[in-house]
């Protein structure tokens, strides 16, 4: 079977700092005709699953203009420039810049947001033996954060409630209901 | 704690069929300065995770051009102008135009994809007690599909190879595991 959609040609419509817009006319397979696909180019992220000694999760609060509210999330941010090649450094350093700690990192899922229009991918770690830092590097200069330390039920309470809504932070929290379970190790 | 960001300006950058972009100038919280918001507002979308009698997930294999790649992915579509009071019936919907089955639906989640600037808000439902549709509403036309059965193992392994790579499937995926396991039921 063919799947692939060629490209006819592309318009571009957005250069920004975090993402990139393009439309793009592409040739159906199969003789199908011509279509239009309107992409969003992102240059990737990493989140952290952070889980303390007394077996419960760091989350940040902070405000998402996208939704004009704020949510509850694991710690996370996008790679910079040039980071594609150490997206764990990445990850260490948005745990010290967000909640001050530094811990040993596993990866979990490698997972694009929104792969219908989007090529944004994220890596979600495992943060274990979690260390705070003496002196962490400061949060980022446009972010207001607090930290909440929850228990799993109070994390499931949280999904319950909408307090957390987002893929990431959902997708973390099954992993570790399935660390509970003894699903996983 | 002061979290907001209110809106300053906004500058429409694109008003497309899928998505609309903007960049908002906002205010920081607590006197720390303006800055922008890169920001995709997408109408949501909803995704169906179905389970056979014999325990199996029904996938498709379709090309996505953000990626440039084909995926392996749960039944999904976009929300309809209007449809948003109305997602069971586009999850309906969707299930029988990719699939063909008819199903009894539950929503697990209802999550952000990419809160960090896009607004898309996705269903996640559990599909039961599937029925095969003597005549199925047709495949969108610009839709190449094709249908995938997978165990459970097989499931995690197409993950582990990257042939699954999307959020929602993961998630799914990952339900399907906590209701093996007897976590959730």
């Amino acid at each position: 079977m063919n799947f692939e959609e060629k490209t006819l040609s592309r318009r571009e419509i957005f250069q920004g700092r975090v993402f990139q817009v393009a439309v793009d006319e592409v040739e159906l397979p199969d003789g199908k005709g011509v279509s239009t696909r309107e992409l969003v180019f992102h240059n990737g992220a990493v989140c952290v699953l952070p889980l303390t000694e007394e077996n419960k999760i760091l989350l940040v609060k902070q405000f998402r203009k996208a939704i004009e509210a704020t949510s509850l999330e694991i710690p996370a941010g996008k790679l910079e420039v040039g980071e594609n090649a150490d997206p764990k450094a990445a990850a260490l350093r948005e745990l010290e810049e967000e909640i001050g700690y530094r811990a040993d990192l596993e990866l979990l899922y490698d997972f694009y947001t929104a792969i219908g229009f989007c090529n944004e991918k994220v890596k979600l770690y495992l943060a274990r033996n979690l260390e705070k830092v003496a002196n962490p590097r400061p949060q980022d200069e446009d972010e207001t954060l607090a930290l909440y330390e929850l228990d799993l039920d109070q994390a499931l309470a949280a999904i319950e409630a909408g307090e957390i809504c987002d893929a990431k932070t959902i997708m973390a929290i099954q992993y570790w209901q399935l660390l509970e379970s003894g699903t996983v190790s």
